[in-house]
């Protein structure tokens, strides 16, 4: 289990490819971060080629924290962005390697 | 484990149908999509012939996100439209099969 | 595992009755329903003969939903009542038969 | 498993002592309770001689009740206590009997 | 499996570090504490050389306390720190030591 958290800033979207020694990623927590806007920012999730979903929005002066608990384990990309003025921090952990994928077996 | 996610417009409701390959429903999440309007969206949802019933209400500039933990395996349909001059988005994930249900048994 | 949900109206107690069938009750969500009154409305548990415990309290307008993370595997009478001129719409789900408990063995 | 839950006035601390019976108490979620004030209510924790805790704390017609995801399973003495004019009720459950102490031993 | 819990006050960070006997740490609740400004205060988060996060941001007077659902197993220093004129009380638990490394064996 690993510590996971990154900032996504406007216009820089961040792409998480799932990675067999880290394991599955749990999104845990979304956090506003820096900009001066009163306007709403919202986290969209792409995987693949399905249509772009809203995990959360947060309102400056209002709600600046959420939680979530949300898991990914898929093989394609998934792709986080914000919509809005503000950056976004997320965190969360990777439960790491499964136990039936250690290397005793010869799984490819 | 698969994401899953969905946008509900008004007039629109949205069918779930348990697909044994994909496994359970955990619904982890709503958020407010679009729509102008300061009135509340409310999800609601409705399992074959029980009464309709409200999970979660959000409130335009106030509360716009909220998380849910409730998870779904019924085979009957369930059915999640929004009542309400939003749309919402709605996400989680399926567990995926069941490892007493995967092919090696006689399961009928 | 099967979704379970219901509509509180003031004045109209909710019993839940522990049934091994449908095994422990996980309540997940509570939110608000019709009304149009501005003033709080409260979920109170019973459990059997201790006092009353409030669940949660929600606002019209300003809090309408929230999560709740409660299980219920009482022998004796669990009644949900709503306090305040709103109804409130809690839902969940049951977990479902416990593995040993499921007629192959001769358990009293 | 069993409901736990108590109202916590100001001034009346609750002490909670670790039942082997019951086992691993959750603590799942806090509401206000009475009290005409609009100050806020704080929940805090006391674990032995470790500095006092904060666990949450609720605001009248704002934020009146909140989730909870903590976990008892000390042997020493936990005080909870509330700071402000208004009672808060705490509800959660507990785990009962560990599997491990389930009578193979030569438990009283 | 044992309660945790801290103050971090502005300009005092909280190094956590790992330790075998305790186990994994949940951090589950962060609740404003002392202070009297209405300004936000955000807790940060420091793993190893890797760009500080924030896990969530508070606001006097409208949302004193939110979850968390955070787990750190990590050998790195983990540091916690306030940004903000407000301390902040964390609190969770430890998961205790792991099955599998009690001593039994001959693990390295």
């Amino acid at each position: 289990m690993a510590f996971w958290g990154i900032e996504i800033k406007p216009g820089e979207p961040y792409v998480h490819q799932y990675d067999d020694e880290k394991g599955r990623l749990h999104l845990s927590q979304a956090t506003l971060g820096s900009g001066k806007s009163k306007e709403k920012a919202v986290v969209v999730c792409n995987v693949s080629d399905k249509k772009p979903i809203y995990l959360c929005s947060l309102l400056p002066r209002k709600m600046e924290t959420c939680s979530l608990n949300i898991e990914f384990e898929e093989y394609d990309e998934v792709t986080f962005s914000v919509e809005g003025p503000h950056s976004i921090h997320l965190s969360g952990f990777f439960y790491g390697e499964e136990p039936n994928s250690d290397g005793d077996d010869y799984e490819s």
